[in-house]
C-alpha cells in the first residue's frame, strides 16, 4: 500500500467511509462530495495509479467493475431510470486521488456534455 | 446484427463515420456532436444493448476498451493532460443508441460535475 494513498487507507479501514459494497476485488463507497442522489466510487483493491497504468492483466478487473456498477444500480433501484459511469485520468480530467476509481452516478437526469 | 442499430451499421461500413481505430473487438470513431477537441466513441463489435446487458463473459472486452482508450489518448497525444471515459446506461443518463459505447473525451480541461 502506498503510504499516502487515501483510497488504500479507506480500503484498509484506516479512514472512515460509507461503504455500500465490497467483494474480493473492489470496494464501493459514497463520494464525499456527491453530484447526484446516488454517487458512489467503485475502487479496485489493487493500487493502480491511473487508467494509463492498467495492463491487459487488469482487463477482467475492469469488466468486473462494470458488473458491480450494474449490480449496485439494480439493488438500489436506480438502474432502469439510468446511470453514468465516469473514469477520469490525470489532472486535466479532474483526477485528484492517484488510485484508479470509477464514479457511478444516478438518481437524477444526467446532462450533456459530461463536464 | 439488429436491423435498426446505427452502430452496427457503422461497424459494417453501411453508414459512413470517421473511424480512428479498429481491431478484432472494437471500433472507435469521432462523435458526430463532439463535446471536446478529442471526442471519440469506442464501440464493441458485439451488439450489447446496455451496461445492464453485460455478462461476466464480457469482462475481458470491457477491460480491452480501457486499453484502447489509453492507446488512442497516447497515440493522439492527449493522454498526459488528461482524458475522461463516460458510459451512459438508459435514457436518464442520456443513452440514445442502444448499442453499448464508451465516450472518450480529451484535449481540454473537463469540468465537474460530469453532467
Amino acid at each position: 500500500m502506498p503510504e499516502e494513498c487515501l483510497f488504500c487507507k479507506i480500503l484498509a479501514g484506516e479512514i472512515q467511509s460509507n461503504i455500500i459494497y465490497r467483494d474480493d476485488l473492489v470496494v464501493a463507497f459514497e463520494d464525499v462530495n456527491p453530484q447526484a442522489p446516488h454517487h458512489y466510487l467503485i475502487v479496485p483493491r489493487k493500487h493502480i495509479r491511473t487508467t494509463l497504468d492498467l495492463s491487459t492483466a487488469d482487463n477482467e478487473l475492469i469488466g468486473h467493475i462494470y458488473q458491480v456498477a450494474g449490480k449496485i444500480a439494480h439493488d438500489m433501484e436506480f438502474a432502469e431510470e439510468g446511470f453514468r459511469v465516469v473514469n477520469n485520468c490525470n489532472e486535466g480530467a479532474g483526477q485528484s486521488v492517484w488510485h484508479i476509481h470509477f464514479h457511478l452516478l444516478g438518481g437524477r437526469d444526467l446532462t450533456w456534455p459530461p463536464g
